[in-house]
């Protein structure tokens, strides 16, 4: 009876109380490394890699691991019919929205252990740690493993309304369409409108995720506070030379496209460099025709990809560019013309308050932050449009990912999914309202 | 019986009356435009261009037309086993070699009708003018139409000896293998030896053909005398950077192969450009990888060919290449490394006696010329082993080729087959001996 009244007047005072016990929860780093280890083993290869591509075999088999860690973590599991994994803990007040976190388990061909898997296994460890400590909040949570990231943020686009009808029919690296994969993995294309959530129905956004540079890690930095996923924009650059006998023509009588090509390739980069901020530009590929040894190249066709999180800035960026090359394609009589792909995302800068609540949580736990932008795309670009949205990240070694020896500390994990467990406690006990 | 015996006495002052003769004699611009326009029926496209590519129906037909040519001006006609035509006209003393002179009929895929085509009509030409004025030489003449020259000179390079088995196996645009082909056109890849012609077997060889650069015609020159085929040397360079993230990583953090690419390209363009010379240095292809607009390319292959006409030089010209690219390759953490394929052909000066003939020649017929080196690869580069070589390039219109757009007037060809005549001529009237 004793025990009774105090459990009462506890749940009275739970909002202070939560509040204090967090201050001895953290994430167990061990729980999560072997947690990280296991997910790994769907999808590894021979090689040292993990091939987790959506829809694959593999990809199969790592959904059916994380629903058991949900449902271990006393969450009620469900694909929605966009094939996203929900796994999702009432509240105490039913007016609530709820809060939403988790990030996706799905990875590029020959890709690592750690992008996306550490913001999933972090996301189950904060439900697991409230499990546990029998510890309620007000809003419900819905922690998220979102479909095929890699591929083109399939599940958060859909969640957000704006998965188009050609997007489902792009065939992916599983051998299966989009829309072929969502209904491997229990989703359903063509009723895709109940997956969608609607601007305000979710409290808020966040996603823990490892830093794809290196800055974390070579300033030795423990959490990323992202202030934006960056915007990002392509353009085919074609250089008009002439085509000529690489024998017979003097070097003072050629139009040579791809020495054309050379100097903007080099403007491009030090215009990017040089210009204060964060900006980066990047050519990634390049063609000369006709691509023999002994023809001085008629045309060259090269990509310029400009990012930065601020779209006037991009903006700049390519003026800047476009100008130099109008200069230096007139110097050498070989005319340079930009043709702007529609593949541009716009920058997705992040919620002030979220910025200012993980700081906070940051702080409270004795780790360093800093603010920096995302350079990489992820799902938390696309919340951003329907839910105040945060970002947490942790180091990767070297900032290498996409690759098999992208590596996150355990330690590093259960930082990040400590901070995520108070971002979230600190949204539920009021700091956004 | 008077006529009979100012015939005798003409013989017997023969070479005396020859020089005079021809001083009257020069070649027809329309008989010449004639059969080039003819002859360019065969291989015609819809496009206007000609791929008469060696071995296939229209060098077959080309061929048949050429030889008939041959018969009208006189000539024995025989295909020796390497399938070149060779038109033999016999000379009056027995105990001499014979005067080379041709070139080739066919083309690249989509070429124009100029490119070969005018150093074998000229060379009928000579042979026809010869036969309708009745005039006789000390020396035997030969007009040969080589095999397969925009295949690798396969013709030539039988007559020399050189054509290896591996080149037999090469297949052609035709459709052919060089084995195949050369049985297709009469010859027999079995029994190539006795196509080879010895060193000292041959008094001399002179080819006719279009300046294949825009030299001739820029400056207003009729007559090209040719020092000597360029030599080729091509290397594999390899920059090894790191691929990265191109969102992700700051500028200041990357080992960006294709900026090092870009700065070694001008290196190139600009030691080549600026040394006192005429060496030229090219590069026609260009590879990025993994090749993706959104990945810092960590590795860029590209071609490097260098001609010039000296050995020396050409070697002088990659050492300070690679000198350029050691400084470039370290200063920006990107090694270059350079792998030097096996095509390499040195370079090959023709005889200067020879040079002087022809200089001679445009002189007397009041031709203007110069001396330069043929950017271009030619089978008189393989006759200089064996045989004294000379070459008589004419202009050729913006030095276009290679192209449906070459094009060579009536005038300029029958200019150069004059210059052809009297070069035969003085040689076979011992001004080589």
């Amino acid at each position: 009876m004793l025990r009774r009244t105090i459990f009462l007047i506890a749940m009275l005072v739970w909002p202070v109380m939560a509040t204090a016990q967090t201050n001895e929860i953290s994430a167990d780093p061990d729980r999560m490394e072997q947690r990280i280890k296991a997910l790994s083993a769907y999808g590894a290869d021979a090689s040292g890699a993990t091939s987790r591509v959506a829809f694959s075999e593999a990809d199969l088999a790592g959904r059916k691991y994380i629903m058991g860690l949900m449902r271990e973590a006393g969450l009620n599991v469900r694909v929605d019919t966009a094939g996203n994994i929900i796994g999702r803990r009432e509240g105490s007040d039913e007016s609530l929205s709820p809060i939403m976190f988790g990030s996706h388990i799905d990875s590029v061909p020959g890709g690592g252990n750690y992008d996306g898997d550490v913001g999933v296994i972090g996301a189950i460890e904060v439900a697991q740690l409230l499990h546990e400590r029998g510890i309620d909040t007000r809003h419900p949570l819905e922690i998220v493993s979102f479909t095929d990231e890699e591929g083109g943020l399939t599940g958060s686009r859909a969640m957000i309304g704006k998965l188009t009808d050609s997007a489902l029919e792009v065939m992916t690296h599983s051998g299966l369409t989009v829309r072929e994969g969502i209904f491997a993995v229990g989703g359903d294309p063509n009723r895709l409108e109940l997956a969608v959530r609607k601007p305000g129905s979710i409290a808020a956004f966040v996603e823990l995720h490892i830093e794809q540079g290196g800055i974390l890690d070579e300033e030795n930095i423990n959490i990323g506070i992202v202030e934006g996923i960056v915007g990002i924009r392509w353009w085919d650059v074609t250089i008009d030379g002439f085509a000529n006998h690489a024998g017979t023509t003097p070097m003072n009588k050629r139009w040579d496209a791809m020495v054309t090509a050379a100097e903007l390739t080099l403007a491009i980069n030090r215009i990017a460099t040089e210009l204060p901020g964060r900006q980066v530009a990047t050519v990634g590929k390049i063609r000369a025709l006709p691509g023999a040894p002994n023809v001085i190249p008629g045309e060259v066709v090269l990509s310029l990809e400009v990012r930065d999180l601020d779209a006037q800035k991009m903006q700049q960026v390519f003026e800047l560019i476009k100008a130099e090359a109008d200069r230096i394609g007139d110097a050498r009589f070989t005319p340079i013309r930009f043709a702007e792909i529609d593949v541009a995302s716009p920058p997705a800068p992040t919620d002030l308050q979220m910025r200012r609540i993980i700081s906070t949580a940051a702080d409270d736990l004795g780790l360093s932050s800093r603010l920096m932008p995302s350079g990489a795309g992820h799902d938390a670009q696309d919340m951003t449009h329907i839910a105040p949205t945060g970002m947490i990240f942790v180091p990767s070694v070297k900032g290498i990912s996409h690759s098999p020896k992208e590596f996150t500390t355990a330690l590093d994990m259960a930082n990040g999914a400590s901070v995520l467990l108070k971002t979230v406690l600190a949204i539920d006990g009021g700091a956004l309202e």
